[in-house]
């Protein structure tokens, strides 16, 4: 039995003294001239994300490729992805595949396995943790928390998202709390089968950086869940903002930056990496900073 | 400007006098044993899929590629998904694309250059219509909107699905309305300057068939919009279920059958395409027949 995700994620995030997830969201329009200009925009796309896993490997815990960045360089986007994954994996970061995906019973299965499985031609390139959109309800989950328990794999469940649209379901008023705190105690009823020895379980939830105040409710509601918490810097969310989805021993979550890493040379000039090496240095310096602030 | 999706829905509904949508959901362990045996999974998918098309262009008026099982033969599945799609509309059929995609903006946006932007290398494969999962509210949804209008495309948002758990989230209570209700109410809004000649708009609604009182209280909701309805068929919905979702016309609704007819030969034995051939002829008739008997 692989070690479960909770404990993997807790094991790295002390080992690294990190909180910081690289999202991963190769646009073609964005990348530096030198990729650009390429006539190959896979083989650039391809190169630019392991640049990037490279510059900033020493000072993030995780890497979120964005599946629909890859997708739109159809028809081969996402086996390009799959590169990126594996460079990821040799470099010992986890990988959270932001998909997003939902759908029912054997095709929420379908999908899982191709997050979790082998894949065909010998390929190993399992992802170790996938978000999910929670619509349609437990049956739509439950395949990708069947497969993630049988390779040590984790969810995150989308929650509370960080967008400025989010509350127009989300946060809707039911008889028992709003949607996102429905999904909450879904959520936290999945994982707690599902603990492991760090506390937390490999059921986690999305929780947007842009809404700290249910970010503090969901925490109560989720005790034992993960947050992967998007929406720092390129959205407006900050640190002060995150710091409570972590617990005294800045466990608990990983916080992403997707624009404000990997595009941070179109603000600074000058060499991508060096640009994003310094960005996730200094945001997991903010992190820890703010964590500890909060700690005393 | 592109005609319009619900227009050429609607022309295509009536030039071939069928209302039926052939799910393609290609599981290699459900596929005759002449493709199940090849050791080019991939090549097999490809060939059995476009076998089908063969089989049911005749009878159908679109087809349902299903993302999550092409997903599932990572790395290079969505590829071979691209390359049944391009067979499809040869064969002049329309092409939903069922992915249930959902996220931000900038990201569905992305989603949305995947299934209706010209691709990379030239090839030209883009889809009639999207699957489009409505959690994140509607800056996760406006920008397939936006890319569909460009190319006259469509999409289906998520309502009430036809899984047995789609009633968690879905059925819940709020002061206007259950969130399917709500979700409809969006819709509604969204198609209300996206209506075509024929009558529909362009937002159209994923109503599962085995939820009858729901699609007919939906249809109310939705005057304008198409209702893509699974659950006919192996999942248990039958046509007098579906047939309120049309109008007297026999318009304003696609049904889709997956197993139901790619899988066909399984209960028949005998050839794969006889068995889907003669499957989807019936449920075109048993269809028209519901729909005629509606309409008396």
């Amino acid at each position: 039995m692989a070690l479960q995700f909770s404990d993997r994620l807790a094991a790295a995030t002390a080992a690294r003294n990190s909180r910081v997830c690289v999202g991963l969201d190769p646009r073609p329009d964005l990348l530096p001239s030198t990729f650009s200009q390429s006539t190959d925009i896979l083989d650039s796309v391809v190169r630019f994300c392991c640049g990037i896993i490279d510059a900033t490997a020493d000072y993030a815990v995780c890497v979120k490729p964005q599946a629909a960045y890859f997708e739109a360089l159809a028809p081969e986007g996402l086996a390009a992805m799959w590169q990126v994954i594996a460079y990821a994996r040799k470099h010992e970061l986890l990988v959270i595949l932001d998909a997003k995906r939902s759908d029912i019973s054997s095709t929420a299965e379908a999908y899982a396995r191709a997050c979790f499985g082998k894949h065909h031609q010998g390929a190993v390139a399992e992802v170790d943790a996938v978000t999910v959109n929670p619509y349609l309800g437990s049956d739509g989950v439950e395949p990708f928390m069947r497969m993630a328990d049988e390779v040590g794999g984790g969810i995150f469940v989308l929650a509370k998202t960080s967008n400025p649209s989010s509350g127009e379901l989300q946060d809707l008023a039911t008889a028992s709390g709003t949607i996102y705190e429905t999904v909450a105690r879904l959520v936290n009823d999945w994982g707690a089968s599902r603990i492991g020895e760090c506390g937390y379980s490999s059921v986690g939830a999305v929780v947007g950086a842009t809404y700290p105040q249910q970010l503090a409710e969901l925490r109560k509601l989720m005790p034992h869940s993960i947050f992967l918490v998007p929406g720092y810097g390129a959205q407006g969310g900050g640190a002060g903002d995150v710091a409570g989805a972590f617990d005294r021993d800045g466990l608990g979550a990983v916080v992403n930056s997707s624009r404000g890493i990997i595009y941070a040379y179109r603000e600074t000039g000058g060499d991508y990496q060096k640009a994003a090496a310094d960005a996730a240095r200094a945001m997991r310096d903010d992190l820890n900073s703010a964590i500890m602030r909060q700690s005393l």
